[in-house]
């Protein structure tokens, strides 16, 4: 069986592994007080354009999202999502989970826009009894979406533009980051650095054993952030090991150029699709794709492939999500394709 | 500076990157849903002879010790702890974030006794008033403790007595379990799996990458135990990674074996440091040591060498803790040998 | 000024306000550990045909909400309630301040039916990571709705069907209760008592100076259930003064009584705003109303009378909620009659 | 059988309940969002002569402190406390509900001292690995003790510089204030309004029917503080109950008063026990005494009056507690003298 459920069902990208492997034997004090990884949050931080900023380092996702947003909320505030975002979806209540209600909006192809964000920030603040009810203090969103489409640089100005204007912090999930990156090259890391007051570099997705980059924007904004890491068990007792793999991916382009590779597999699948006639749920550029399979096809398909179940379109399609990542082999893909074209 | 503050300084042992290395490229389902990581856990309940037993991966000691804790406990209930166990001193309150009471207790040698549990929980139980205090339900030990101490037998024998009695559920912290098992052979897996609710087997202060198997008795007793892990962002996306390094650790004795070598290693240092005349904080086996330093002793040999400091013991003398962990290279340890000698 | 935002705009009925003068000297034990306590509790399980229930006392609707819920949920666990129910919309998050996720259905009429919370049961039960989902373990209801509608017996009959079916509990949110047993004679103590798992009577809304009854079906299932309510602050020292006014307000049908007048005088407005031509945003057969005005009038009428906005219809017209509640005086509502018949 | 175990076995002082009762019928918006509030808070920030401050009441003590401490602490923070305060051993865990972990220190007759408070903040920013533990950020003194000892105005001096050099937010329980104010005058309103950042002032064990009151030193340094007590459900609906009650209390020096007359009751049947050659358990000067009995005494007493047990001191005696409250008739002081005359 060869498997497209995801973004990680191999383990690291060969440069990574022989970082590792290099450097098994060096010794280091934990937790990250080490020398490599000052030098590796310097070079993020110069990647950002961003000498100001925090730079943390987290094993997976979910405890990202869920420290970097306890960190920034007082009790009685909330995250503003769209319904789609995996906090809202996928993380099991895991921001519930330190207090805190995710403010969830309708999406439109995985984003939520500006004016929803505004609307629901004016609906409570305009409440005469909004005490009464959660206070919007953040936005978070995915970039990739979880639908593998992507903001514009227009309209993250407009979500940024919203967010300081109403106090809200903004947060930018980059799970999927590397494809987002090379898929639109607006929206760049100085760029990000710029408007997020946090945003994440996925590795675990892109290439990585294993981890994400938390970019905080100004170290000072955030006070004392390692305890917070600390006390959600997220804080690596070997914490070199992060520095060394983010070491690797973010020198020298690398990190995009994975990016790009992924992506363009994942695009000449999606054109396979389209030359069958099939539609797309969401029309992607990253390395997400959503195509709307007729039953039958799926079954034939399912024989040799494994695939996300996405929905139940109607009673004869299903979309499926097909992830292509950075250690996904070139061969699994050309074997779907020529599937495809066999159908 | 050679180091020996920790037993999580440099990588893994080499096995295990190899086994990594080896499985790189293997396609597998992301959470652990996967066919090895099902056969690493039917061979940790083999070893444990706990056929019944729901086995679990973590990445981190304070991540397992959260969730197993939270997992455990009903929101008015707390866990007994000595007053140095890790949960209630190095965790920045990670159980407390969960909601829930560290009862402390004060440690002997780093452990406490069946009889300080017994007065805990009748303290609270005879109190007419009880439901104003919080409700003893767990009990949890370190083996080896924080101060690299054992339990024996006959003292665990008696805690699990008083915590069947009492309705207490027992969870063993097994992070330097290697040590412990290598020193005292009376307390095996099958033992701990017999007397204990819940333990973990440390991976990575015992040769491992990174991660900590969390051995569950009775796997009914801990039903949904997999949303406990993915709330608390312990679910590793990777999950294979975890297996595989188990599956190595715990390969024909090899975990007992590497743990045997890093107490003989220590256990020369510690009589070093007795031939020179100086006190030891606690008297181990394991291996992590506790000598009493003269503090100009401690000035030379900091020149070379990273201790962790413990505390000041007077004016004069500081107690210092030594590790010499499963990856702590000979040569460092004949290096401070020969340093000690020359003081 | 002529209050008709809520119904908690005056203090006590007058019998419930004698009732606490005259066993105001009484002494005993603090916590509800009095003997008068515990014989009102047995008048709210005879009255209620549940001899097996526990029943407990509360001062406020949020505290009796989240620590029912608190006490009901697992950490991973969710509540179904509608969008607008009062816990997910008008306690600023109470229930996640808990760890809890509330997983909002839209509401028709400010109900949600048994195939809604069928659907999202099976959504989450049907999803192969579904531990990666908060797990639906509680429905929760509003009886009347914050729209003032009732649920049909039929309605509830179905919901309770599901939720036996599914494993889920049933807790309905009484806060005002006098009100729709007074308006819907089907559905009454005992018949909510065979139904939910939990409920609540209200008090506060109906006549007490404060306080809440929640009856759990079977207190064995609610084991320890004083604990949680401490743990949250809301074991009144002087618990006697809930029992005391619950003790009036249930004896001979007072409760519904009150309900049934209030009603009267509600749905007397009711017919005067249909009488004016205009339109109800909800019809109710409570004691809250939610006429639907044009902006004229409702400045007109806003001079004299104070409503609370509910939501702007269209850039002509206002839906106001009025609230007419046990302690309303009838001459608050004939004047608000005649200055309607003078618009 | 006459009580002495607490100060709340009766209602309320006379004064207060007729208070009540007068304005019953008085329409006010919920919330405590009403005009006699507002009054009620100025009259408050003028005894304290805090025009800055923040006046908020609360139903009852747990409910406030674990509003305040909440409200106080970011997630990684915990509060200093006496291991005898009411928050590390009466509230069933309400603080590490939300979060956070008490850190207690060993008291002397209740008290904790500015040298202890030092200390353990020493301990804990000298710590290297400083944010792997809890974070002091405020200390919690309750004033009188729950030994009914008090702190001298040099002790609280002396904390209070500790707490400013530290950081540490300072935070005074008053739950029995009444008793302490009285029993020390150099401690008065002004004076604790100046030291703390937040103390609250007891009504239900000082007269009222329930309720107390927070005053936070600057009320801009808790932003936002009514959504804190909404989310706890802490927020009462008919919030001008508890203005009305704290009006007639703080009238005039009756608060103080009522503290006087009930400290002189007490301290009158200590002489009594100290007559019979008793010792005291801590030796107080307000409205708890604590009488340590030989046991046979002690059950010739309980056949007519119920202490609070306190500790068996040795197997022949026994500590109670005996309060004498606000509204503790003077017939039961009277009746417990002649009943210790006659032993």
């Amino acid at each position: 069986m060869i498997l497209f459920q995801s973004d990680y069902q191999e383990g690291a990208d060969a440069k990574v592994l022989a970082a590792l492997q290099a450097t098994n034997a060096l010794q280091s004090p934990g937790y990250g007080d080490d020398a490599l990884t000052a030098k590796v949050k310097d070079q993020i931080r110069a990647l950002c354009r961003a000498p100001e900023a925090g730079v943390h380092f987290f094993v997976g996702g979910t405890q990202a999202n869920l420290t970097v947003i306890a960190a920034a909320l007082r009790p009685f505030e909330g995250v503003i999502s769209s319904d789609l975002g995996h906090i809202n979806t996928h993380e099991t209540g895991a921001v519930e989970a330190t207090g805190h209600k995710v403010l969830a909006l309708r999406h439109t192809q995985g984003r939520i826009s500006a004016e929803q964000i505004r609307t629901a920030y004016d609906a409570h603040t305009g409440d005469v009894n909004h005490e009464h009810s959660v206070r919007p203090a953040m936005v978070y969103l995915s970039h990739p979406t979880e639908l593998g489409t992507l903001y514009t640089r227009h309209e993250l100005d407009a979500i940024h533009a919203v967010a300081k204007a109403c106090g809200l912090k903004l947060f930018l999930d980059g799970a999927r980051l590397a494809y987002g990156l090379a898929a639109e090259e607006e929206v760049d890391l100085p760029y990000l650095a710029g408007i997020c007051d946090a945003f994440t570099i996925g590795g675990t997705k892109c290439g990585a054993l294993f981890g994400e980059t938390a970019v905080l924007k100004n170290a000072a904004d955030w006070p004392h952030f390692r305890y917070h890491i600390k006390q959600r068990g997220a804080l690596l007792a070997k914490g070199r090991l992060l520095a060394v793999q983010f070491q690797t991916l973010l020198a020298d382009g690398y990190y995009i150029e994975l990016g790009r590779e992924a992506n363009r597999k994942a695009q000449r699948l999606k054109q396979a699709f389209l030359g069958k006639g099939y539609q797309l749920l969401a029309d992607t550029k990253t390395n997400q794709i959503f195509p709307v399979l007729p039953n039958g096809a799926l079954e034939t398909l399912q024989k040799t492939f494994a695939f996300a179940f996405w929905e139940a379109v109607d009673s004869a399609h299903t979309a499926v999500r097909i992830c292509v990542g950075v250690t996904t082999p070139e061969e699994n893909v050309l074997a779907l394709h020529s599937a495809l074209e066999a159908l």
